[in-house]
This record gives structure tokens, sequence and C-alpha cells, in this order.
């Protein structure tokens, strides 16, 4: 089968590869829709390790092609919703109340592209289908769902680990898909105030339509400062980090008052170092929490999100800046996501059509 | 001064008192809009206990009148809001982690109607002033700020409480004023799915535009064998009580699947019973919390409310049905309340005008 | 093969049946040492419904005597700790937050005597064995880990459920094994004050063992009286229900302040109904939760109980009053357990000496 | 009156000051016994910043010598138990539901040597004395509550904070008096494995006493590569910080597994910069949060762990290696603490015998 990917790092393109196995639990799905994110492209640069010969993509949905023989809930044609976070729920990893997201070390439960090809492909292999996929529910079209499965989840995480309570002064720094999915999480969370860090004008209009009050951008100063001016000096409750670089992790640290929460969903860089001054943490006193965190997987995740769209809590296609129609479109899109377009927010390509 | 309230059980009608005398920390508050509530009949019909010549009324905003000698933030002509709780901050009793509401014991910081005379007068006091006053802030309508102080301080509270997570199907029971800040307050703590029960046509409106999804109401039939229909067997996963009678209680554990979570705001009468049986229950071992609790108070907790409100995420002036102008227009208010008028949700009274 | 099981409600004897087939993930045990549990007579006498033809018993240690071809930690002559909960992960049921011992409704994790064949057998079934079953670590006697899969797990759940706080004066009522490691799980999570009920002298010392600062008794009265009394009328803070009839859990309400938690871990008939007085319960505002809970299960719950053995914390060793050695013996076992001998608090069954 | 203090940056000794003022609702205790603390002599080197003419000292017991006038729990004579923070429970940041421990900024709870002078003179004041001050309960030793007010405040805050749950494998850093206070707090919070790290050996017997089950030393190589290779490549479920540089919070993250906390409770140096590769914190997304917390203050927190002594769960006194005996010791015991004797864990000083 055909699938495209990295050859090696730095260098993408067509690859040719054997349509995969599927275990007695598993199940093969043909994707019918697929959206590049920047973590593939952060993939493809070696922004994780070297790869090779490596199918890309984590966000899809699409039909069952084949399940395993000990499969009980789906069965070939169903539409179904893949979360990006697929655990191995026979791993005691995955039984930690914390996160079941790291089933044999960090980020053990991301399989798709992590430790196996990827989705964009004419299949792609899905672990224990029966507690990793979903079925595509009546009044969700399958576009959202497809902005559900790692946008949304991860997005909506960064703003649930934040731990908001109502009315707290809530800022979320970028406002990539990742970012307005976490305003938009956050304003589901309760937040008050809600102060967006970014600058490309079609982000901003969707990150307002989310619930952001007010839009700030590194290019008027340091953004803590600005955060610190903003709120009179005491600095937000809580601060989601959904974009940026090594620097921004202080900065966030820097504009949270005492006893506020700085919740991270932005994956950074293997080479990223942080150095933070004690005096800006509370020399280690002030009762700021640092969290850091990987999405989510599983169905029961999937569930719960599909019906926040369903009963008309968020809409999140409105993050869908480009939408590319062809299986042959997939390099388009991903070129599309590499370079980041300024009108870019996020792409998908409609395989099926 | 001239205040409303109740002579004896059952008895209301204007009484004359003096002036309450201001301690060092405390603020007289001239009132300048007030709002009955149903625990106010409650307790004029005894539902607490008996009481004589007690001025009723726990929901105002007003003019600072005077402030004690210690008091350092307020100043006479400010206008503030004022909690319906409003905690004894120097007794040990406040300082529990789950709750600041029962000072020196259930529902201590209760203190207007609860322990002293109320807001309906021409003036009333309020102690620890700084601690439990908050300045009505720009851009917050003085009506709206009326309704936070205990309408959207306790539907919200249900909400929290019920500790919703994203996409979960939850009840509210009863869509009186309370329950109709619950459904405002679970829709902004992420509740996918929203089932209200309540018949009152003006208040099924206000609900749905609060967010609820689905209306049911006990005329067609037992309440929890409709939600156990609606949910395919399964339950809901939260449910809030918000009004009802004893039995009220019995039916929200069995709407409510294993792992779920009853989050009781309702006042129940004193002579109230309730009769459970185990099994409904999951014999004690299902993990259904049963948890009930009281609206908090202070401060901090009005200045979070109102962001909500500022920050456009929530309008609780919807619940407002009845609008009254002039001092001499509470009684009729009250009698409103009292009687619950059928298109009556919340009632208030502009005194100043 | 032979077990011992219940023939029909009220009547337990020998039963042959089949060796339990293995499936791909799953495992056969044979057990070297069986506990009797006051459940197992429970379901005997029909307090779980009827069943026919049902081998009893679920706390078990055990020699693996066969794997699935899908099993990779395991392989027999493995001596493993099987935990008496054992969910099925890939059941989506089992990704609750909350609680994972409700896969397919409540208690659906419970599948030993709960919905097949239990332990007291040649052999018995285990189901996802690379998640269910932990090896039984050096440092680590097989009597103390078979105390470990319920009775530790159950009691201790109930105080972590409690939610303890140091310091906390937490009453445990019931001081049968699982009310015993209560004590000990609560003088662990840093209970100060630790109020006991119970009457039994051999067990009554070992409550003092594992914590207990004052043993109260029915016989001296109402117990919340008595606690209630000793706390200077204030209440505990925390409440661990342990046994009792359904008047306890009414009881336990009334002995705790409001902000305070009951935490049940009792099973209650199917006949059982609860009636308590709104006023007993703060009349639904007092802050006091009300939580029932089941033993969690799965591989990692038992591999930190066995450290809590290892390291020396706790030894569940003392709760066993009683040692029958011999397959035969485990008619005698139950039936001690059945009409609960007055120097009873646990027995066990070495099987294979 | 005389005290014992900072002339200015790095020039300590006998200080004559006016006797303080009490306010109304105040009291002025005269200390019958006091322990110096490292934060003393960190502040008293210019660690916080530069101070003049400032009494040191914020842990004591001692006498009321002197109530204000709206002061209703207390009265001249009573022997009371003095918390190292006292929120200003009047100022609405004492509000915040994570901490009130800074109530008008950082740690402004902490007002004893932080904003005004301390406890190492003939009378110091506390602010707002009934809901601060608790009077020593009978069974519970004056030196055993010294040891409470601070030093084992925070290093149980340090355990509470780690949120342990029974079983898991924690790390405590340092073992200075706070490090020995956080290892018996996380045994008291159900710690399974407890390594220990630090050298001098009187501190190692203490720890053992405690409840530490291994001790490692950074002389033997990096510490974060030992508890690796501990626990078998996987790294600790939890990590207190009670000691050590700026280095040792990029140590603590790299000994912690994904879904692990790292607490911090040492007060690091103004000066200070920590520098984390975002590798060590699994690219920012392997769920490990990092908290730093202040030490709890008030009258509750008192209470509650002097019934964690007077019920006999911990020893505080245990820590004590040096008492003093005198007034004029107070010098000689700060030069204990200021050069940290090898022998040295924590020194006091008795004033009234």
């Amino acid at each position: 089968m055909r699938g495209f990917g990295m050859h090696s790092v730095g260098k993408v393109g067509w690859i040719e590869k054997d349509r995969p196995a599927c275990g007695p639990l598993d199940a093969i799905i043909r994707p019918t829709m697929v959206a590049p994110c920047s973590s593939d492209t952060h993939v493809s640069h070696g922004g994780s390790g070297p790869h090779e010969n490596l199918i890309l993509g984590h966000e899809a949905v699409g039909i069952v092609d084949e399940v395993g023989s000990d499969v009980v809930t789906f069965a070939p044609g169903d539409y179904v919703v893949v979360p990006c976070v697929t655990p191995d729920w026979l791993c005691p990893g995955a039984q930690n109340a914390r996160s079941t997201s790291h089933d044999v070390g960090p980020f053990g439960s991301f399989k798709l592209v992590g430790s196996k090809d990827g989705v964009m492909a004419e299949f792609f292999h899905v672990n224990l289908a029966d507690a990793n996929l979903t079925k595509l529910p009546e009044g969700v079209a399958p576009e959202a769902a497809l902005m559900i499965v790692d946008m949304m989840s991860t997005g909506f995480h960064g703003a649930e680990v934040a731990d908001i309570t109502p009315g707290d002064t809530v800022v979320v720094i970028g406002i990539g898909p990742v970012g307005l999915m976490a305003i938009a999480g956050a304003a589901l969370r309760g937040a008050g105030r809600l102060i967006a860090v970014g600058t490309r004008p079609a982000a901003i209009e969707v990150a307002k339509g989310y619930g952001a009050t007010e839009i700030i951008s590194y290019k008027h100063g340091p953004i803590d400062a600005q955060v610190r001016e903003l709120t009179g000096g005491a600095g937000a409750d809580r601060v989601i980090v959904a974009g940026g670089s090594a620097d921004t992790l202080g900065q966030a640290i820097r504009m949270t008052r005492p006893t506020g929460i700085v919740s991270n969903i932005n994956f950074f860089d293997i080479t990223d170092k942080f150095s933070i001054p004690a005096l800006d943490w509370g020399l280690g006193m002030a009762d700021i929490d640092i969290r850091g965190s990987f999405c989510p997987g599983g169905a029961v995740r999937m569930a719960k999100l599909l019906d926040i769209v369903k009963y008309g809590r968020c809409d999140p296609t409105k993050i869908i800046s480009h939408t590319f129609t062809g299986f042959d479109k997939m390099p388009a899109a991903f070129e599309l996501m590499d370079v980041k377009a300024p009108d870019l927010i996020k792409p998908m390509v409609i395989l099926d059509a």
C-alpha cells in the first residue's frame, strides 16, 4: 500500500509498504480524513530523534476495514473515530491514576508515528480496538471528529490540568490549533477573563470566537510584563502554554500569581533547555505548580469529547483553515503545515471524495 | 428604621427596629436592590425553626453607609456586592479546606437571616467588611450582581461540587432560579448532554438558553426512569439536586451511574426524612458519591463570579422574571415568592429609584 | 476438578466441575492459599440474589498453571498474587477516572464469585493475566499477600476515599478484618485520633496494634452519641463504615461534623433500606459527603500494597486468627466464617502443604 | 525589651527595642522556648534581601502576656503554640483555596521575621490571636509543640503536596530537620519504599527511625542516577526536595517517573537559577508536576498537628539535637545553626528555666 511519510530525517515523500497485519484484538482502518499536525513535521525534521521509512500522521477518522478475531464491538464498515493516543490497556503502565498516556514509558501510549507507522496511508493499524475506537455518533460531522482526536483532546486537557476554578483569569500562550482549543476548553471550565497570546489575524478571530477576551502579542514587549500590567501587578491565576520556545516556560511562570498553576501542553524540542531564576518561582515556595501533560487517549475520552460537539458546546471545525480533497493531496497539506503559511491554522485532507 | 420581616412564624409584615450598630471591622449597608429568596419564605413559615421579630432577606447590593474604625478597603459611598454567606474569618471554623461556610457549626457563616436581621430594611449589617464585601466593578450591572450573591453562587457551587468532567451527561433537578444557575454552571464546567427536570414554561425557556439540551417532567412518569431511558439504561454521570422533596434524593441516586456523583444544593425541610433502598445505591459500593453543600461566601467568591459576568460567560439576569420598584414593594415581591406564581422565576426590588 | 461452593442458596458443599478453559490473554492458577470472606458466606445465603452450582472464594495466591498464547509477563510456575477485583481492561467501562471497578455495570470488575467460579478449587481462571496478576515479590510472605488481595485493598481504600488530612479525627465502624485494615490504612493516611467501634476482644487488641486510640461499643449506648461526646459535641472529621446494618449509615452521618466525609466500604444486603432524617445530614447543606466505594483491582494496586508490606509499613497477617492446612479443610474454614465464632477475625487455608 | 537579631546583613547580636504594641485582635506572647531555623540564618546573611535592626526567629511556644480588647479565646497566662505562618484572615488573599500563605503576595502570611520582628525576644506580637493561636493541649510536651510550628508543618506539607498514594516509592532529598519531618510525613501518607538523600550520621539514624528504608548520598555519584538504578530504571513516584542547591531541582525531576510529582519545600536563594533540559522533563509532556509550596499556618493547622503528636503518630522531638537553657543562650544556639556543626540537626533554647 501507499503512504506518505519520511524516508529519513528531513526527507519526506511517498512510501510503499505492506498493509499492516491485524492482531486478534486490533483493527485495520481505512482513513477517510486525515490532518497533518506540527508534531508530524517536528518528527520529520528529527525533533524527536532519527527515524527512517516511517509513515507520518496520527489524526484520522475512517472506516473499519478488518478486525481481529477477538474484537467484539466493531465490524468492517463501521465509521470510527481514532484517538491519537491509544494506550495498551493490558500494560500495567496504563493503570496509573494520574495519566494512562505513558504505558511503557514517556508517551508510550502515543503509538501512531510514536512507535509504528501513522495514519497517512491507505490503511493503518489500531491496537486494542474495543478499548480505543469509538463509532462516529449521529449528529457529529466527520471533520469535527477529526479535530477532536488530537487538537481538542490536547487543548482541552491543557485547560483541565490547569484546574481552573470559575472566574479565574486565564492566559493561553499560543493560538495555533491546540492553543485555540485550549481557549475553548478554558471557557468551558469556567474561565472569567481569558487573555490569549498570539499574532496571526486569522487565529485571533477564532480565539475571540472561542472566548478570548483580550489578545496580546510578543511584538508589543515581554508577554509576562503585559500580563502583569493587565492584571494590576497580580498576575494570572492559570497559564496554559500551548506554543513557544524554551523561554516561554519561564515567561509563563513569571506571569503567574502565587497559588497559580502553569499547565504546559507544548511539545518542546529535544535540544531545549529551560533557564528559570528561582525568584521568578517564588524561591520555590509560592505555591505555583508547573504541570506538563500529555493528551489522554482511549475510547471514553473520545466519546466524552464527541458529546461536547454533539450537544453544541464547541465547534472545533472553526480551526480548519484549509481543506484538501484527494489522497494525492497529503503531501501538499503536509507541506503547508511545515512552512506554516501566514493564514494557516489547521489543514485537513478528505481522502475518499 | 423600617424593615420587612416576620413577627412570628407565619406572620410577616413591616418591623420597626433600631439601625444596627457597626463594630470596628464591620460595615452598615444601605441596600439599593434586594431579592427575596425561597429560603426567606421557608424561614417565615418556620421551616428552620421558630423565629420572632426577624427582618428577612439575604440577597442585596447597596451603598456603604458606615464603616468600622478598622476597616481599610471600604468607605461610605462605595457601591458594594454582599455575599449571602459572610464567614467569620477570625473563627477557626472558617479555616476548613473543604468549606468555609460552617464557621461555628452547620451554616454558621450564613448570618443574614441565619443569625441576625436580614437585608430587607433601610440598613443592614455586614461582619468583617474587608473580607466579605466587594466593590461593584465597572461593566457589571447591579441587578446582575444581585443575582450573583446567592443564586449564581449556589447554583454554580452545585456544578462545581458535582466535579463535572468535560463531556459528562449531567442532570439538573429543579429549574427554579438556583437550578437554572446550576444549568448555566454545569455548561461552564464542560457538561455535554444536559438534562433539566422541570415544568414551568418560562423557566424551561431560560433553561434552554443556559444550555439544557433536554427537558423532562415528573408529569410524564418517574424522573429516574426517564433518565435511565434517555441514557440507554446507563444513568447520568452527574446529578445536581436543586429542588424537590425528600423523595428527590433517592430518585437522584437511582438515575446516577456507578462512579457518578449526586450534588445536592437543595435546602430540605427540618421534618424531611430520606428513605433509600441500599440496592439503589449499589449496596453501598457503586462509587456513587452523595454530596450536599452550602454556598461559599466571602469577597473572593464574589470577585470571581463578578468576572464571570463581566467577561460575558453568563448573564444571570435572565432569571429575573419580576422587577418591583420602591421600598414599599418589598411585601409584594415577598408574597409573589411565597405563592410561587406560575410565571415566577425570581423577583427583585429596586429600592432607590 | 473439585471445588467448594454453593449448590443453591443456603446449600454449600463440594462441587465437581471441568477445569476452566484459558483464553489467549488469561491464566489458570492453582491456588496455594485461600481465605473465605464474609462476602462468600453472604452470597451463599442469597444476599446478592440466587446462584447455583457456583464455586466460592475470591481471595487467593497461587502458582500459574497455564497461560494463554498472548500472555507475555507470566509463565507456568510463577508464584502470583491475584487481586479479588480483575477489571476487563479492554472494556471502556474500566477507563473511568473515579473507579475501574465497574467495567460493565456495578462491581462488574468483581468476576471471581461475582460472575464466574471462584478460587476455592483446584484451579481457577484469571482474565487478562498481564494486567491483573503480580508476581509475589521477595520479602513478602504468601499469607501476607493473601491478606492484601481483598482485606487490605478494601480497608485501605476506605481510608483513601475518606480523604483523610493529617491530624483528622477518624472513626472506623466495625473491626472485622476489613475494618481492622481500614484502621491501619487510616493511620497510614495520617489520622490523629482514631476511634474504633467494636466489641470482640481479639479484634480490639489488633485494632489497638494498628493504631486505634480508643474503642467504643454499641453496648454502651448509641455510637453516634458516644462519638459526639468524645469530641466535645463537634463530631468526627471522617467516618469509615466497615460493618453494621442499614442503620449504621445514619449513625455514621450523625457522628460526622459539617465538612466531614463518610466513607462506606460495607456491603449492604439487597433488602436493606436506609432511613435518614434530613436534619442529620444538615438539611442537605452541611458539606458532609457520603461516599460508597468498591475495592480497586489490577496489577498495579497489588504491587503498591505489596510494597506497603515489603517495606514494613503494615503487617496484614495480624488479622489471621485461624489457619487451616489442607485442601479438605476449606469447608471447615468456610463454616467458621459463616458462624462467626467469637474469637474469629479471619481464617485462611494453606492448600499445598 | 531585649531581643536577638540582625543589625544589618551579616551582623547579628542583641537588639534593644520597645515591647511591641497589641492591636485589638492581637496578642503579645512571652516565649518560653524558641528554635532558630536555617531561614533565620539565611535572612541574616541577606538571602532574602537587606534588612536592618530586625529581631530574628519564627519558631516559638510561650505564654500569652497580653490580648487585645476583641480577642475572645485567649487570656494572659495561656500556654500557646504559635504557627510560624500567621495569615491575615481579614485579607481576601487568605481566601485562596490552594493556599492561605500568600495573603498580600508571595509568603505574605509569613510575618514573624518576614515583615516584622521575630520571636527571639522577651516578647513578640501575633496578629489575629483567635485565628492563629492554639492552646498547648494536655499530653503534648512544649518542646514537641515547638518542633511542630515550622519543622513538622513544613515537612509534612511537603509530603501532602506530593500527593502520595499508598505504596508509592518516595524520595526525600535532604535530611535536615525539615527533610526528616518530610520523611515522617511521607510514611504517614502511605509511602512504601522511602529513599532518603543525606550524609550526616546523626540525621541518618533519625531518618531511619522515621521510616526511611534506604539512604543514598551524593558522595557516591549523581543522586538521580542512584535513584534510577535502585528503581530498575523506572524512577520514583514522588520526590520531595527539602534541601540542596539550584541543581537539586533538576536532579529531582530526572529521578521522577512519568506521572510522578516533585514537591519542593526548599527555600532557594534569591540568586539561584534553575537550568533544566526539556528532555529531563519529558519534553514538557510526561505528566510530571513540579510543585513548590509554603507551609500552611493558622490555628487549625496547629491543632491537627498537635493531635498527630498527642495520639502518638510521630515524635518530632527526635530532631532536637541540641538543647540550650537560658535566654542568654540564644546567640550560641543561633551560631550553631549558622555554622551547621556536623552533629547538628536542630537546636532549641529553653528560655524560662
